[in-house]
């Protein structure tokens, strides 16, 4: 912790700021600057609150030196964390794409979609069961029945299952079902639903908040490692800018930060993302050339009378063109597609 | 609904949207732009879902014309809604403070808190008991001591109490103990809880997510409403934004924008808004003289040794101060601050 | 210039920094943390550039001490600074009232803006002779026409002028005319500009960029300033920010963050802010309530017929009715509305 | 033009709104919504100012219903538009890389950066002469000096040349020695440079505005083309969100967007869009992905004594590092890097 003072401050001030200092049983470190004099703060096992200081007589700053999150970082734990989903590896080398509805509406689609996605490459089942919704008017989802049709896809196909546990009521039933628990970016600070999923043992996927920070992204990882689940994966899927012809700003910034700061395996959502179906292609080759370990990407047999989010979805023949492209690209960066098939 | 046409949309993809409007039982309805058509929608009883139309040939743009929002909206109810709590309403002339600090952290600051606000003017004494943090590793509040102690100040000095409810698990007891039950700007679209408080029938403050639309705003208050709870105020506490001189962009432009679209009681947090003691009480009066119909004040005996957000709490002799001028700005706009003695 | 390192720095890399420290002339100061060291650097006249060492090995960030505008800061000026435009004091006790249309239009349109204004009780006359336009073809303004038909309705009604100079080519006739040059928001970071109302010895007012921070503003300002123009007045109009419902957000938080930082008058612009015509009254009385020295606001006899910003624009009687809430808050806040009328 | 009415618009309003219509030349024409009532406006030659109907009573909303740009469009020309620099081609096949530092600085610097970019395969030469700072006190570059320096450069390395205009008074020299005109993102709303680069013939580099929307980068080109100046290539080079971790946030989501709506070459600045070094490789990649049709990278041989931006430079090495993977990344999308070695 740093305190910046005010190029006014009184030798009172100063002394006071420095008795209050120890008076925290630390020890305070004078520093001078060009114009201003500066106090550091030793001695402290935890992080200092800057709320003891900040509004002292003399003060101007307070700046806190040490990062805020632990487990989640590189600086603790040095190599990739690689989660395994039932055999499926994420944040190797091999890429993870998972894909599907934005939400099961009925058998015929699920089964059509999850069929129509294996063929064309995905290992995982994408699908909404309960759904957060802007308005209480719209369609929340099939819920436990939607639970229900995932596990009948999964038994077909073979592919792993992720989706959504909206509250903490319906948690255990999602995760029983699912083999990721997917925290939505609605939920990326609901602290009591991170606590929860912070008890499971299983993968768990957390999306960043539409206006959350990198650092609040981790820091909500924090919440959930530090409860000893260390199966967390970081999704990008895009925050809320002044631009308006795309839904999202799919940030795909937060790879390289996020690589660089955090052991954990990255995945980023086109589709949120930027919300356009001609555009999530492009989107998808370009979160895996700046070195994202997985995506996640709505597909639907029929968009065009997609319950919701239809415009952002991919047919399956689109789907298949993409998961091409993408192909070239993973080769270009020494990586793979993890592919079901042996 | 009106959907507008690329220029150079053929005669099949305009027949094809049309026959698309008529199986789902609308009817089409063309007019003409400078260099493109539309085609209005009409016959629906409720909202289309744009995704129907969005991504057929032809179709540039889908353009809802209803407000996705009803119950709240003054086009159903043009007269302010009053909000009794235990004697003081809110929405009408008077214009009620709520003070307190952040977190209640001990029987002594709680009262000594509570004794002050009361005396320099407050009708009602905020206090956290459940804190959502940012971090795992930050205080998280005295939870059910916390709102022990709150019911303590309140019988000893009359004042109402508000409390934030941080998830379902604990909502019931907060409903007990709270006069209103605040949810905080992180659950802003928390729908769980929002239907969960939906179905009280008990005061509630809903605070705007930090990156929430005044539209999105409405539409959780309708969650509430439309569960058969009226009691519903709005909370403006500030978005995020390119600025970081200030913690928060307080947007008092929602002031008008909500009281123009909505029959709903709005209040003002400047304490989180701005982030800074000094500059709290210069927005507490612009506040109202933007038309706000209450308050809610951080107010601590020692804000230099406060638990959180120390920063932003006024002291109780600066609170006097600024009820002063509250008072003065309420006259000039003809109304007047709500006391609770006689 | 405090410097942080990284948490696993070694001993040769700390050694590096130093050296390089030194190799400057400045002097090395090392400072410890909890989970990290900082070195502090003195002995620098001015600011450092973090650029000498955010990429060396072992450093995680470089923090400045030193806040980066001088000239326009209260630590260097602690009396507010008071502007004299022919007689009307900007920056003092009374807040001065700019009113008129978006655009100059014809003489008829401004000599009966003009009375108008003056009759309800402002004291200068804005209108835009050349137009900044988002769109080529868009209308751009009368230009040197527009110029005289403000200089007319200055002699006839004794109001003095404010309108915006466009370009460094145009500069020097605006300034003939104009008793204060305004420079847009879209302008305040063309430093050429800057430079070159800086040469000027004539009132500027310095409209606030709509992504800039309160920062860069005072930037900008001090660009003016250390020209030698010291009559800058700043211009909080609104930046943007996620939410839609309003054309821009008006940041009335930088109303007490200019005043503690700066010494310059600070002006408020309702109309740009929100771009409501109902709103705007609410904002403008919001914007003393919170200090502001003065309000530049847009009147037009005729505002569904107004070439450009018709929808924000007040009519005659809408203004005359806002200036009497002006009058009350401005008094409950202490201060008057500045008057010609002796 | 769409006039969205009130729900309780009445007969008269209706009656008033349409007259409104007539009397300006076009023809009203009613479309029915689920809860209102909605008139479109046909007969219009171009673009109705919504601004003669937002303010009459009983309008809701009006909502224009043509793209405000047509010359860039792709509506208005199908093909990419390819631009010729002296022999290299922007906007084909073949993607180009343009490289060089921030600033020049001297001979010295400059000429060993333009031989290290040329031999790790960039095709042009960046390096600003004069410089747009925030600040008044900070390095704005060696202005004519920089602009022979540069010329010398070419002179001896054959890359063509690209550097920053910042004013009209400076632009001819820059545009006598400069292969392409850069218009810098704080100019990218100075409409009266737009109007003087529209008036060369002469290729021009336009970059997006900090906090510019894709549709306004699009108008600001329809400024230049509109002048005739149809040589525009349009340049991402990130936009100011709520991230404070990275310079700004390179928003890659542009790519997809200008290049369904526009003909013109796209080129992505990965330095200034991330701003930090080792991500600018990942965020390069990441947008030859995405679809780019160039890069501008910033290449200095020394970048911790770079006298501006250093910390977003890549160093010699590194840049052939990254040349290495764009080159992959390219052959993966069907598309080469331009290589000035025939």
């Amino acid at each position: 912790m740093l305190i910046v003072l005010q190029s006014d401050a009184t030798p009172e001030a100063i002394a006071n700021i420095e008795g209050r200092i120890r008076e925290l049983g630390f020890t305070p470190h004078s520093i001078e600057g060009a114009g201003r004099t500066a106090i550091g703060i030793t001695g402290n096992k935890g992080p200092v609150d800057p709320g003891h200081f900040r509004l002292l007589p003399g003060v101007a700053d307070c700046i806190p030196v040490t990062a805020p999150y632990k487990l989640v970082s590189r600086e603790v734990k040095r190599d990739d964390t690689v989660i395994d989903v039932g055999g499926v590896q994420i944040g190797g080398k091999p890429i993870v794409v998972m894909a599907g509805p934005c939400s099961v509406e009925n058998e015929n689609q699920i089964l059509t979609a999850a069929r129509g996605v294996a063929e064309a490459g995905a290992s995982m089942l994408r699908g909404g069961a309960f759904k957060p919704r802007t308005s209480p008017y719209e369609f929340q989802g099939l819920r436990f029945e939607g639970l229900e049709l995932l596990a009948k896809a999964r038994a077909e196909t073979g592919l792993k299952v992720i989706t959504e546990a909206k509250d903490t009521a319906t948690l255990a039933r999602v995760a029983e079902t699912s083999d990721i628990v997917q925290i939505g970016a609605r939920n990326m600070q609901n602290f009591s639903l991170l606590e929860a999923v912070g008890d499971l043992r299983k993968p768990v996927m957390l999306k960043r908040g539409n206006a959350a920070t990198i650092k609040e992204l981790l820091m909500a990882a924090e919440y959930i490692v530090s409860r000893g689940n260390k199966q967390v994966m970081l999704c990008e899927r895009g925050i809320r800018t002044i631009e308006t012809m795309t839904r999202n700003t799919l940030d795909l910034n937060a790879i390289p930060m996020l690589k660089m700061r955090s052991h954990l395996p990255v995945i980023v959502d086109p589709s949120h993302g930027i919300g356009i179906r001609n555009a999530v292609g492009p989107m998808a080759r370009a979160a895996i050339a700046a070195g994202a370990d997985g995506l996640i990407i709505e597909v639907h047999p029929d968009p065009d009378r997609a319950l919701s989010d239809g415009m952002q979805s991919l047919t399956l023949p689109g789907f298949a063109q993409v998961m091409k492209e993408l192909s070239a690209i993973a080769a270009a960066m020494g990586r793979s597609i993890h592919s079901l098939v042996k």
